[in-house]
């Protein structure tokens, strides 16, 4: 079995997104691990940094590698997966492309079509302009064919998945107005990475709910660029990230104005038309829970008409670090390679 | 000292609210416990049922007593605290209100002003319709003067006072527009209050968010009365409170559209005006944090102005036990008794 | 594939215990869930009563049935697995194991050998006295041969688990002495299932860790049995249960008296021997920490000598739902159907 | 009334002990804030760096100061609270001290009466070794007198607190006898510091119970030192402490040996009796819990006899940052300053 199986490489898997993906890919079926590497922590073994994957899988003999392209390249990945801070993730994206390797990105480096819109939103020059009209925005459910063929996959992140999967089909039906749109979102502090900083320390997330990022978190170009596709015309939203007391998930509120003659049924009714077939979406009566998705790659969504004000609210929850990073990497790196897309999902 | 002390009576006293209540009477230079009673423990010292009151002022010898109004009024006290659920206490308001005694309500059915509004809201009629023009709503930042004077107070909610202290003194001076406003609200568990119910164990509150009541929790009738006051018209809104993995602390996010000309700028600066002299009430450019305002009667609030979408956002933060219930209730009890507002509260 | 698959059911699938078993065989490649039942759900889909669930493997579209014995025999399982209180699952391991089916028992009804200690332990006269001599003790590091060929086993607990491991290979090799041995256990809260008693309410659990169950918990029983066994002597022990404020997890802390000799290097290397070819207990230098055995079937361990006052420590964590129930359970069943002992557990 | 406040000052406002001096503080009737230092936040207003105390009795206008010890006693204070890391809190106490203040240190530094101790815990030359003579230890239960009279007091560590409160009275009266003792503690996160380090954040201290500091943690020292004390004889004892995910809190679990003739009644009896005139000491038959304890100054204690081991278990329970820290240094102010010794800590 081991001869089939392909060889994939993860560049920064010290991250919670990174180890996340490690994780998945330790029981994948499809995939041999060629290559872990760490700047930090490189000639360590996994193991040892990471205790979760000691003796899991490919990783019960790793050793953390440098990430260095050459010698990347030379451990034999067909596949490579970039865990990486936005524009660091370019860097390895750009020589890895051009050796004619496919890439998934985990990072926004490739989410974005107009590179205007990435300066805008993360303050600076795009780092490889060029090739981000080859890259695919990694969200099956919204991009599964063009995913297929990609060599280059910008994988959706956590709050635009949380934010889109609701929407869109929405938008594409008419079912909603692309005006007036408010969201408000909520996430385990886990999303903002294995940072050494003093506001995600236990004693200060703990027993705290606060926004952040206001007025204009960078996700924004992302999600607005998606649902501005599914709309057919500029949509703009209001969108309220917050910092929850818990590891892992992420909770979506979206308050939306339904077009003239849609209700509750009916919006549920299409809902349930639109993810009929995914593997990974759940749409039900019942409101969605974070802990129902911890360690899934499940979305799961529900629908409340508010008659009073006329208003739809769309709920969600996901888990951040899988449907919202590492599972969805995994999901675009099934369709790339010709798997199962449930591949070591399940 | 002790002479000058006013006797108080705390009724109900073994749910979150009412231990809270408790512990900052404890420590409330102007009072004196005449009785504390609890259906369930009825008998029993009040430190052994509930510990960390156990030794602590006037609870160091006390025992729970029957709920029962003729002993209740013969153990001498003159203000009467109700931690009961809804229905439940207006059994107690009206024979202590006959008997001439001032009574703060910590529940919700001395709130709304008219008894038709109850019964859409809570499903019956309302126990005590005739008391209702005689009952004050208890948010002192709005009703200050009429709660100095009032035998009744229906102490404000949790969730209202997190949405009515943003609002309010924008609505009264015309910056945001009464129509289109979205609340989305996050509380911590014991909002929910102590019920053995499977839903508020541990292992299903930890690593969840959740939105719940929706399209139309309970407490939508007493904002939507106070906000309508403020706003000289009928006022609704769309409103998604959210249980989250905390004891305390309720965050609350509102999405509204500025009037014309108004901006993050002119709305800071009115409600630093409106709450400059306000002694609970803390205005800042910072966005708020529950833990900040955990185990005080502070609220929290800020703004940020979106210019994409137009609209405000304001954010509040406060502990759903204090402000949002048993600090709130002294709050009142102060203003009543004509002691200095902050007593026992600082 | 699916005509190799076992069938299997699972009783009394609604607690935690239950539902994580169920999470573990919806991916177990080997076996086919033939029937769950729930007395309290039955007639409803799972995925309703447990969302986790929904859309997963064969839970897709499964319905609880009713635990009656006739019915869950007609539904063609060869393998039961019984997630029930202790009492009530010798109900139904006895004519299950009479109708020649094998049986997994997650309770404690059979993991005692003497019914006299169980009447000690557990207050009563036990339910099924005659079938101790059959059962196994269900700890695969310790009685894998026996297990193998059981066609009933009472799967070791959670606490027991966390102290077997460290300690047997020791009292076997002589390298502690089993008297004085001192135990400090904290478990999280889904430890004592999903019971709608006040005392495990989010607001009771939270920030709070507090000892239970002293002197004489439960679970000693099985634990001095084994490691009497282990000693060749009776063992007692002190044992000291704590609640953590964590949903999963068990960590425990043992205090011991080195046999003349005996070091932290020596005692090391004989815990590294003892599980070099385990695939689920990992030995190392570094202190275990339940998150990193969350979710997982791994049971860390480690050690360190006090040469001040002639301690030695063990350490050790697992998840107590995996590893300490339906893990272990699992991996119990793979034994006993000639799988590979770590099928649907990697 | 405010002439009669005693000035103070804090030197080192910004970590977690620090904040809850200040919150303790700011509501303390006898003291006056003549200071708040921080070398980080030097020329901050205090509310903007810690929004807690923004508003809260004296801090509502304060800046925080350099600290720099002329300027420190040019602000007109007569006792300093010194919540700095060891070693640096003795740079400030020697000139303080010099200059006629009374210190109260909630550092090490003043708590071992022999610098060779220090030197072989700490791993340095004690940095003001001829203070240490004059210094008290601040455990006002065991060490009142002397605490009254001190210039200089260490004030106790917040383990040493939940292990010396229970022991001490009983080897006095020779109850336990004082080989052969092991204690396990948990604490909260917040006893770690507000330090940005991996190990401490969120996500790695949420869902995880781990050891730490093994075998030989710096408290040690000074619970050796007064558990020798009270036995009159060199003790020493094994102690494991470890990190529960909460923010506040240690739970200490203590197993000793009965003296011939001592049972759980004739402990708990003597518990009592040593403890029955103490504010903040809590003697019960209920196992202590943290959460019980949370924002007081209380110390809960408790005890079970194991009749099957001969093992007393001794159980204790308190907030580490304020019976362990904030709160003991001022309980010890009191005592220095001839004040109520529970002033500000109801």
């Amino acid at each position: 079995m081991s001869a089939n199986r392909i060889p994939v490489a993860i560049v920064g898997a010290n991250g919670y997104s990174g180890e996340e993906l490690c994780s998945i890919l330790a029981r994948h079926p499809g995939v041999r691990i060629a290559a872990v590497s760490s700047r930090q922590h490189a000639g360590k073994p996994v193991g040892e940094v990471l205790p979760r994957l000691a003796g899991t899988g490919d990783f019960a003999g790793l050793v953390f590698s440098e990430p260095v392209v050459p010698s990347l390249l030379g451990a034999g990945a067909e596949y490579f997966f970039l865990a990486l801070p936005h524009g660091l993730a370019a860097e390895f994206a750009v020589p890895l492309h051009k050796a004619g390797k496919r890439v998934v990105d985990l990072s926004a480096d490739f989410r974005l079509r107009d590179a205007g819109v990435y300066r805008e939103f993360y303050g600076g020059v795009h780092p490889a302009a060029e090739l981000l009209k080859d890259a695919v925005y990694g969200l099956p459910e919204l991009h599964r064919e063009e995913i297929r063929s990609a060599a280059l996959v910008g994988s959706a992140g956590c709050y635009p998945t949380s934010v889109l999967l609701p929407l869109v089909p929405l938008l594409k039906a008419g079912l909603v107005l692309p005006g007036g749109i408010s969201v408000s979102s909520a996430s385990g502090v886990s999303g903002a990475g294995r940072k050494a900083e003093a506001a995600l320390l236990f004693g200060e997330c703990n027993e705290s709910l606060r926004a952040y990022g206001l007025p204009k978190h960078r996700h924004l170009s992302e999600i607005e660029q998606e649902l501005s596709l599914a709309a057919g015309r500029n949509v703009a939203i209001a969108f309220v990230p917050h910092l929850a007391p818990m590891t892992r998930g992420i909770h979506t509120t979206i308050f939306a104005k339904p077009a003239p003659g849609a209700d509750g049924d009916s919006i549920l009714a299409a809902l349930e038309r639109a993810y009929a077939g995914e593997p990974f979406v759940r749409v039900s009566k019942n409101l969605p829970d974070t802990k129902n998705t911890a360690g899934t790659n499940f979305c799961d969504i529900s629908v409340r008409f508010d008659g009073r004000t006329g208003t739809v609210v769309l709920l969600s929850a996901e888990d951040n670090l899988v449907k919202g990073a590492a599972g969805q990497a995994v999901q675009n790196f099934n369709l790339m390679a010709g798997l199962d897309e449930a591949a070591g999902l399940r």
